[in-house]
């Protein structure tokens, strides 16, 4: 797909992911000048310092003339963004975000006026480091994007998103908010829940030793490192689908449990079989 | 400490973990001669290809003449092991094996004859890639080894198997066959359980699509690709440590769960902030 150009692009809320946009959106031009704001000073001077995009302390200012504004600010601040940046906003611009919700930032979009098209995303990179100081042209690359219309906005300004998406290097695919907010649930909101859950039950167990502690653990655990204000966010927004997913994971544990409990060798292999075969499917090329 | 050392050590069970104790063990020269044994014909030829060992079809003959044996069989077949071994074995010899549980395999250690003495090992060690292919002579480099000694040992038996674990590399601690049990259930056999059960909750889930399952994902359910025939053993040999855990896990879960039904963004916040800190402790160089 042709890529059109955009003349100006603004990033509100530019930490990782907000970063990394400026980032490989600069590297790969897919705009003429990129405009970002940051709500931290430190945040502010280390963007100016990279020297892809004017930075500016109020939103407002960021926005104004864009004709693409991509929203990158946590999940449980984007309706204030929204509400932000709304009077700012160009007639004609293009909005985009990269929450990791959508039904819920649907909904937060209704703060915008009129007179612009919103069509959400969420880029499913990320990693437990926060902050612009972490952010890389690569990060997109390679990764599922997905988009997701309501069906009531022009073709033409669903695909002038998706292309963005795709510059920045994203494999792109669309479905309705309803549907995202259910995969992510599975693939990526309940496996960060279930992995704070089990840190702090292995920090709760007589045995734990910090020095003992190998890769299977520090794998099994590693996103619960991520910032607690950031998932807050996310868990509270995609309540529904979490609940139930967590509700799994607790009849699944006690389910093994209840096995190796009573001793029933036919039951625990059947269980592990079970999910090293759905594990191995995780590593088979797509 | 100065590596005692030995005429001939034979490795008894040559996969992953036996495979590495003989390439490691012939590459830094911790025996004259190398002798081992493997149950099956595919990797007793992949042995003989290594050529650092003379590869063996019947383990008496293994064992036979060597003055250190160490035992790699799964944790659920260490006794039969025993008991096979024992009338083959030269008196005086020092036996060792490298267990992932140490109470269940020093009740089966009875099955050794009085003329040789056992100490227990656990070098923390491993893969979720099983068998002779993947071993490597740098499997035990920099990686924790505990000795479990029951006391009743000469102290000198328990010196020379503290020193050949060393000589393969590892970092040796000593503690009770107990203790043992109860540190790696907390460390390893409770994050492999909790993390194959949630592989099967997020299988369970309708919006589970492993083309967009990311790195998450991936790494908190790595170790659930294990073999299910190694970690049966290792479950059930370990049952009252890892049945407690898996309750702390399941009321974790509980915990979080409840908090994001009810919508308590003091609690959700609290609990993924206690599990963040939790998580970055065993990042922190010891």
């Amino acid at each position: 797909m042709e890529i059109p150009p955009f003349q100006r692009i603004a990033v509100v809320g530019a930490g990782l992911i907000g970063g990394s946009v400026l980032l490989a959106g600069a590297r790969r031009g897919l705009a003429a000048e990129f405009s970002c704001w940051s709500r931290s000073e430190t945040s502010r001077r280390l963007l100016a310092d990279l020297q892809v995009a004017t930075v500016h302390a109020r939103v407002e200012d960021c926005v104004r003339g864009a004709d693409l504004v991509v929203v990158a600010t946590p999940v449980d601040r984007i309706e204030e963004t929204f509400a932000a940046i709304a009077p700012a906003l160009a007639p004609g611009a293009l909005v985009t975000d990269a929450g990791s919700v959508k039904v819920a930032i649907l909904r937060a979009a209704a703060r915008l006026p009129a007179s612009v098209t919103f069509v959400g995303a969420h880029p499913m990179a990320g990693s437990e480091k926060a902050g612009a100081a972490h952010a890389s042209a690569e990060l997109y690359a390679g990764r599922a994007c997905f988009i997701t219309p309501t069906g009531a906005e022009p073709r033409a300004a669903v695909d002038r998103v998706t292309a963005f998406w795709r510059g920045l290097g994203c494999r792109t695919s669309e479905c309705t908010a309803e549907h995202h907010d259910e995969i992510v649930a599975a693939i990526s909101h309940v496996p960060h829940a279930a992995a704070s859950a089990l840190m702090l039950a292995v920090s709760d167990q007589p045995g734990f030793r910090v020095d003992a502690a190998g890769s299977g653990l520090r794998d099994a655990t590693r996103i619960a490192a991520g910032e607690e204000n950031l998932w807050l966010g996310i868990l509270l927004a995609n309540a529904p689908h979490v609940v139930a997913g967590l509700r799994s994971v607790e009849a699944r544990v006690a389910e093994l449990r209840g096995a190796v409990e009573r001793g029933d060798a036919a039951a625990v292999n059947r269980l592990l079989a079970e999910a090293r075969v759905a594990r191995q499917s995780l590593d088979r090329p797509a």
